[in-house]
Parts: structure tokens; sequence; C-alpha cells
């Protein structure tokens, strides 16, 4: 099954996209170079393609979190430009970090023009995003902003921590999915409330939406990383297990006190790269321990965490069911 | 000659001090960690060790500038601390990129803690810059800020760039140069001025004195990086020809159109690793293609340049005094 975005999603990719490009617009023209070849606007050689860019779910959260408290999609769009180059200056660093040398079926920043252009790419989007969610005027929602990317680098430090080690627990493996990801989709919903002019209550009842729909997101994201196909998500089957990654469904199982869990952990402590057959013995004992069942079911009660949030909020009738279908396209997506 | 700074610049420190401490202790413990040593506060197990620090030139610079205008140096704390973090953040990134191992005759965060720590404190430090100036609630500082901190991206992507060059220009060095190390020392008393509530015409002013005292502090920095003594400056010998970096005397002389130049172009555009009669060589044609004096010259007009700024500006002659004890230590000194 493939679970297409809603159409009130794509339709806010109209308000952010041309909004995206002018603040990019902004950089110079080394900086600009890189970074439009990293949201996949040109190719290497700085020519325009005609496809490109990610799901843009944070800044489509950020207008429909404004729209849910009744003001227009475009007060919410400083904050929704901020959250993607957020998103995106996170995700040339964590390449660098984790050595990843393909991102959405094409080569890393850091691949094609050097690790200096990726870090240096991922600082100007980082100070650019400041720049744009400063200009609103609305010190909380610049607060919003960069409270979530010290949270962010909290989760990617813990991330990159518990590479070393074999005793990860599973609640700080789920602090670390918050960090990662829950933080900046909450950001994205609570900083389009703030520009939106939510009261208190509203906007922390986005926030919290915005957490548990991140965190859903992080869980079905390592289900995938594991059991995605690889041909959709653009990485080799088994690909989490080849990295031996402590991811939420992992640490599940290590953490399960089966005998599958144990045998798990013994073929996690090698140090050798794992066989084709253990990569798949890997899953099986994951799927085996309960733990794919455990994580498959927490990603749901995040999202039905999530739809409670949004049931209190009482947004109006076409945002709510927007928001609604949000979450099962995270639930359901298979890249 | 050993330079010493003067000490109204010594006394800006028991204000800055404790201030940055209290911003680093916002910090999440794994961050606060890596920025606590490579701040010189604590060793690499984390126990506190008694000196540390560089020289703080910019925060100093920022309150000096408060002063200059008749305000409390209170009131560019918080402008002090954020350039002193956004250094301090330039200086974990660019460690990384130039793959250096030490610094101030310690081991480098990433060489200790490995690139993503150093990536991510480094991360970290230019978005808890941001949170620092953000509260003083005046947004022509948070802009002063940002933009100082593209224009150092800039400086140093340039910088990166030239590696792979033999024909940089004079002028596209000098820019590299201001943006690597201009830009922020510009920004240190601009936001100091801008805080202690300048009139435009004395923004400017001291924009510029720390423009141009940036631009002398980087071409002596330059010639250290030749000609400054390693047990002093704590680098290699002839340390910056070692890798045939074009810091301004090397691009001068390479531009010189002497004879000397040409021979210096053939030494550099060799690619297999200089030996020390080379490494000396390209140290004696620098000099006799009159670059070397060039670049002396240049940082003292930067100097002069500067002076003439800070006398149309009539700060309080104590004030006056220390910014021109300043510019003669920029000068002077020999690491």
């Amino acid at each position: 099954m493939t679970a297409t975005l809603p159409s009130e999603v794509t339709a806010t990719q109209a308000l952010v996209q041309p909004a995206l490009r002018e603040a990019v617009g902004e950089l110079r023209p080394a900086m600009r170079r890189i970074v439009s070849y990293h949201l996949g606007w040109t190719d290497e050689h700085g020519e325009p393609r005609s496809s490109g860019g990610g799901k843009a779910l944070r800044p489509a959260l950020a207008l429909l979190a404004a729209q849910a408290v009744r003001a227009e999609p475009e007060a919410a769009l400083p904050g929704a430009v901020a959250v993607e180059l957020v998103h995106n200056f996170s995700l040339l660093h964590d390449d660098v970090m984790d050595g990843d040398t393909e991102r959405r079926h094409r080569p890393t920043v850091w691949r094609l023009f050097g690790t200096p252009a990726a870090i240096l790419a991922g600082d100007a989007l980082l100070t650019l995003a400041v720049d744009v969610v400063e200009r609103a005027g609305d010190p909380a929602a610049t607060r919003c902003l960069t409270g979530s990317v010290h949270h962010l680098i909290e989760g990617q430090s813990a991330d990159v921590d518990f590479e070393g080690r074999l005793d990860v627990g599973l609640q700080e493996c789920l602090d670390m999915a918050d960090g990662k990801t829950g933080a900046l989709m909450r950001c994205a919903a609570q900083v389009g409330a703030l520009l939106g002019r939510a009261s208190p209550v509203a906007a922390q009842l986005l926030a919290d939406f915005g957490g548990n729909l991140g965190m859903a997101f992080q869980l079905v994201d390592d289900l995938l990383g594991i059991w995605g196909s690889p041909e959709v998500t653009g990485k080799p089957v088994l690909a989490d297990l080849r990295v031996r990654k402590k991811s939420v469904p992992v640490v599940a199982a290590l953490d399960s006190r089966t005998a599958d869990g144990a045998r798990l952990r013994e073929l996690y402590g090698r140090t050798d790269p794992p066989t084709e057959e253990e990569l798949h013995t890997m899953a099986e004992l994951i799927e085996r321990s309960g733990a794919l069942a455990w994580t498959r079911d927490r990603a749901q009660r995040y999202v039905a965490q999530a739809q409670t949030c949004l049931d209190r909020l009482h947004p109006p009738p076409p945002i709510h069911a927007a928001l609604t279908d949000l979450t099962r396209f995270v639930l359901e997506r298979d890249r």
C-alpha cells in the first residue's frame, strides 16, 4: 500500500516553496549553490531539475497549525520556512556524521562537494532559519525554534553515543527519537500556532500534536529502516541492521528479556560486518522478540495521542480532516 | 617583544567570564562537557583546569564599544557573550574542516571526542549565541550577529575553495580575511554600540573600528603563521607554508609579478609535502618579493584607519586609551 500525502498538505507547498526559494536566495552564491543541490532544485552542475525536494511535512504542519487556530496560513510562513531550513541543516550535518553517501537517491553533499562544504552549508541554513523566524517579530517563535535545535542536537548526540554501547535502555532510546524527530515536529506545529496568535492552551495542544506525530514518524522510519522496500526508500535492504543502528525496534528487542533479544545482543556485539544471513536473522529475531509489534503499536498510540490533542482543539472541520489525514499518512507511508 | 593586553581589556574578563559560564551552563550535559573542554575550563576527563581560555578580544571589544558611547559595559554583555560563542562555534567547525589536531597546545575537540561531537558542539554554540543575544530584546543586535555569521561562513568557504586554486587574487584574499576575521570583530564592536544605544553614526564608526582592527588582526595572524615562533604560537614552524595555505602574504607574493613570486608559484603548485629546505625557501621568497613588508604595512594601515574612526568618535579618554592600546596589541602580539 502506498499512502499519499493529503491534498491540504500538498497544497501548502504552493505557499512554502516560493518563500523557501526566496530565503535561500539570500545566501551568498557559494552556499546557495550547495543548498540548491541539497534541496533537489539543481543538479551537481547547478542546472535546474524539474522534480525535487522532500515531503516538506514540517512546513505543512506549521501552516495547518495556524489554520487550526483560524489564522491565515500566511501568518505561519516564516515559521514554516524556518523549520524546513533547520530540518535541512540537520540533514546536511547528519550525513557528514553518519558518513551516509546517498540521500533521496542522490549523492549527499559531503560526498559530492566535500565535508567542509556540507558543514558550512548546514551552518548557513541554521543561521538563515534564525533570520527568517526573527523577522516575524515574535520572540516566542524564535525561542521555540532555537529550543528545538538544542533538542535536535541532544538527540543526534545521543544517537552517536549509542553507537558504542550495547546497554541502551528503551526510555533513553525513545528520548533520543524525541530529540531527533519529535522536537522539530513539535516546534513546527507550535511555531505555526504562535504566529497564528493561538491561545496558550491551543498552542500547547498543537505542540503536543506535533510532538506525538513526530514520534510516530520516527518509529515508522525505524521500521522502514529494517523492513522498508529498498527500491522505494532508496536505502539498502535491512539498512539499519547493516550498521548495527540502535533504533527503537532494535533496542526494544535487546531490552525484551527474551531469548531472541539475547541472541540479537550477541549478533550486535560483534564487530565484523554482518553477513546477509546474519542480517535476515537479526530482522527475524526482532520480529520474534515482539519488538516489531511493540514498535508498530507504539506508533499507533502516538498517533492516537495526537488525535486526542486535535479533538480537544476543535479546529475548523477541513483542517481537522487534513491533520487527521496527515497522522494516517505518517503511519501508513512506505518511504 | 611580547605585547600584553591592555588592563582595560583584561578587566572586562571579570564581567565576561561569569556570563559566558552561565550561558554554557544552559547547554545539556553532553554538549556542556565538550564545550567546557574546548574553552579550556576542563581537561578531557571533565576535571576543572586552573588556566584556560583564549584572548577573548571580541567580548572585550563589545564591552569597550558600549563604554565608548557612555553606556555601562553590562549593557553589552549579551552581545559580548554571543560573539565569543560564535567565535568558538567557528573554531570548532574550522578545526574539523582544516583537520587541525591541536589548538592552544591541546588536542582539538574532533581529535579527542570525534568529528560528530565537534560538529554538534559547534552547532550548539551557534544556537546558544542566538539565544543569548535575542534575549537582549534588540532585533538589530540579533541581525548584526547572524549577518556576521553569514560573512564568517562565506570567508571560511572561500578559504577552503582557495586550497584547490593557484590563481587567487589579492582582493579576493583580503575579502576572505574580512569574512573570516573582520566580520565578527566588526560585529563585536557594533553589537556593543547597539546595546549601548549608540547613535547610528557612532555605531557605524565603532563597526568600522572593529572591522579594521579585525583585518589587522588577521594579517598579523598570517605573518605569525609563517614567521611566528613555534614555542609561542603553539603551531609548527612555517605552519601555513607546510599546508600551502593561501594566506594574505602568500597571495601578495604570488600576485607580485616578481621572479620570486613566480618561483613561489612553482613551489606552491607541487603536490608532494614540501621539504624543510623548500619551506625556508618559500618564506624567503615571500620576504624577497616584498609581500612580508606589504602585509606588515597593510596591517598598520588598517590600524591607522581604526584609529581615525576612534578619533572621530570622541569616546571618554580612558576608553579611547584602552581601544588605542588594543590596536597596538593587535599589531605587536607574537601569538
